[in-house]
C-alpha cells in the first residue's frame, strides 16, 4: 500500500474520504500498560528515546492496541537542542531540564549545527525499524519542535509559569534571537528531511509554547521560521500545531503547511472564519473529555466531528493525551471516530 | 474630590478623557524595594495580607513612588477559599498550595458560606485605612478571583501545567461543579459589596485560569457566574479580566461589566471586532516589554496606546508585572502613558 493511499495521507493532501482518520498526540507512551512495562524496565525516558528497537516497539503499540490510523515515532522534541550541544534531563513528574541555557550571543555561537545525521541516527534508525514492523498498515508521522519552542527551552531551561526569560530575550536581544532561531531552523529542516528519507510519511511541527508570545513576536520570531521549514519540506505533507496561538490563524492559513492542528480552545468555526478555510484541520477534542463516561465521550467526539462539517479533517485531541487517562477511554474516542461515516452533505 | 471625578472612574464609566488613566496589575507588591523591606520583615506573605495597616501601606506605595492613577488593595484572591474553610499556604517561589482540595459533593457541602464580613474583615479594614491615606488623591480598586478560577484552585490544590483535575471535574461531575461555583459566587458577591462599602471605587474580577478551559465549558461554568456577579454589583463599576479567554470576547461584550481587561495576546482590534466595541478596554502591554530599554518601552507603550484608537481605554500591562522587573522601567511605562495626550480624532 503506498503512503498516499492511506486515509491519513490522502486527507492531509486535502481529499475528504468516507470518514476522518484518527490518531492521538502522545499516543506512543504515557498511557498504555504495555508501554509502561518497557519504560519501567529501563534507566530513564531518554534510554527509551535513544534505543531504536524499543522506540520502534512503543511506536507500533497504539496501532495494534488502540487501532489508530497512524503511528507517530516515539521521540522527544528536545533531541534537537541536545544534538546542538545543549543536553537535557527528563525529570520524572517535572518535565525537561537543561543544565546550561542560552544567555548570550557567545552561547549561541558555541552551538553545534553539524553531524546532525550522525547525532540523531537513533531516531532515523527507529523510523526504519518501525516502518518494517508496520509493513504498510498505517503511515508513520515524524516530528520536530518548532524553532520558537526549541528556543524557549534553550533560554528558559525548562518549563515556566510565565516564560518571562524567553519572552524577555526577544525584547532585550532580538538580533541574537534571530541568529539562534535560524540555527535551529537549519538543523530542523535537515532533521525532518532525514526522517522522511528514513520513512516518515508526514511530519508535524510542535509549537508547544506558541501561545505564550505576543502576536507581533509570534509572527516575527515564530511563523517566520515555521514558514521556512514547511516551504523547505517538499518530500511529504506537513502539519503545524501552534498551541494557544489563536492570533496566528490568518498566518497559519497562508503558510505552506498542509494541515493546521487546533487545540481545544480554538473551534473549527474560528479557524475557518480566520483564514484557514483552505487547510486541512486537525484536532481538537479537549483531552479532559476522556475523563468522562463512555457515553459522554461518544457524544463529545461526535459533536467535535460535526463541528468540522465538510472541511477535510484529521481527528485528534486538542493536546497530548494526559498520563492518567484510561486506555479504554482513548479507544472509545478512536472507535467513535472510525464509526462516524460522513453524510453526503459533509463528504463534498 | 468625588470618586467619579477621577480619570480612572470616569473612563471606566465610558467617558474618554484627555489621556488614558494608568495602573499596573500587581503594582502593590513584587517589585518595589519599599515593599520588599516590609515583606522581608514579616513571617510570610500571608502575614502581610492579614495585617491591615501594612497591607494599606504597600497599597499606597505605588501611588507615591510610581505615580499610578489608581491604588489596588494589596491582598490575594485566595482569601475567599480560605474564608470558606479551605486554607492555603503561599510557598516562596512556587505559589499557592492547599492542604485539602475539593474532590466530592460532600467536600462541597462542608464549605463555609457564613460570617464572610467577619472572616474577611482584615481586607475591609485595610481598605478603610488605605482610603484615609489616599485622601482622595486616586481611586482605590478592590478585587476578587472569578468563581471558575477559585474553583480551579479548590480542585487542583495549586498551580498545574494542564489543570486536568479541575478541567476533568467539569466533565466528570458537572452538577457538583455548579453547586460549588454557586457557593463561591454568593460569597464573592457579598465580599465585593463589603469592599465597596468600605471604600473601593471599582472592583475587578481576576479570572486568571479562564484560558485553560474549552469555550463551551467557559461559557457554562465561567461566564455564567461572572455575569451573576457583575449584574449584582450596582454600587461601583466592574472589570472582568479573563486571561487567555479570547474565545469569550463576544460574551464578555454582552456582560454587564463596564471594563474588559485584555491580556497581551488579544489585540484591541480583536476585542473591538468580536463584540467588545461598547466596552471600556483595559490593558495590554506584554509585561516582558519592560525588560527592554527605556527607548523601546516608550515606543511599545505608544504603539499600545494607539492601538486602542478612540475606544475608552485604561492603560495597563496584559498580565501582572513580573517580579524581576526594575521599578524604573515600570515608571517609564507609566510616565509614557501620562504624557500621551489624545489627538482630536481619538478623543471623540
Amino acid at each position: 500500500m503506498s503512503a498516499s493511499s492511506h486515509l491519513l495521507i490522502s486527507t492531509a493532501l486535502g481529499q475528504k474520504g468516507h470518514r476522518a482518520p484518527v490518531w492521538v498526540m502522545r499516543q506512543a507512551g504515557r498511557i498504555l500498560p504495555e508501554y509502561l512495562a518497557i519504560r519501567n524496565s529501563l534507566r530513564d525516558f531518554k534510554e527509551l528515546v535513544e534505543t531504536p528497537h524499543l522506540a520502534a516497539e512503543v511506536t507500533v503499540q497504539p496501532v495494534d492496541i488502540l487501532g489508530t490510523d497512524a503511528a507517530i515515532i516515539f521521540s522527544d522534541i528536545l533531541v534537537v537542542p541536545e544534538a546542538m550541544d545543549l543536553p537535557y534531563n527528563m525529570v520524572e513528574k517535572k518535565g525537561p531540564s537543561f543544565d546550561r541555557t542560552i544567555k548570550t550571543l557567545e552561547d549561541i555561537h558555541l552551538l553545534n549545527t553539524k553531524d546532525i545525521a550522525d547525532r540523531l541516527s537513533y531516531v532515523t534508525e527507529a523510523i526504519k525499524i518501525t516502518k518494517k514492523a508496520l509493513s504498510g498498515r498505517v503511515p508513520l508521522i515524524g516530528f520536530a519542535g518548532a524553532p520558537l519552542t526549541i528556543f524557549t527551552y534553550m533560554v528558559e531551561g525548562g518549563g515556566s509559569k510565565t516564560f518571562s526569560k524567553a519572552r524577555g530575550f526577544l525584547f532585550k536581544n532580538p538580533e541574537a534571537a534571530h541568529i539562534l532561531l535560524q540555527k535551529i531552523t537549519d538543523v530542523t529542516i535537515q532533521y525532518l528531511k532525514l526522517q522522511i528519507a528514513a520513512g516518515a510519511d508526514l511530519v508535524q511541527l510542535f509549537d508547544s509554547w506558541a501561545g505564550t508570545y505576543n502576536p507581533a513576536h509570534y509572527s516575527e520570531f515564530g511563523m517566520r521560521y515555521n514558514n521556512q521549514i514547511v516551504s523547505a519540506i517538499t518530500e511529504a505533507p506537513t502539519t503545524i500545531f501552534a498551541k494557544g496561538a489563536f492570533f496566528a490563524l490568518p498566518e497559519l492559513g497562508q503558510s505552506q503547511a498542509n494541515v493546521i492542528g487546533l487545540d481545544w480552545h480554538t473551534s473549527a468555526d474560528q479557524a475557518l472564519s480566520n483564514g484557514c478555510q483552505n487547510k486541512v484541520l486537525q484536532g481538537n477534542l479537549d483531552p479532559c473529555a476522556l475523563y468522562g463516561s463512555f457515553k459522554d465521550i461518544e457524544k463529545a467526539t461526535k459533536q467535535m466531528l460535526s463541528s468540522f462539517g465538510s472541511q477535510p479533517h484529521i481527528a485528534n485531541l486538542g493536546h497530548g493525551v494526559y498520563p492518567d487517562t484510561s486506555a479504554d477511554k482513548v479507544k472509545c474516542f478512536i472507535e467513535t471516530v472510525k464509526a462516524h461515516y460522513f453524510s453526503k452533505a459533509e463528504a463534498v
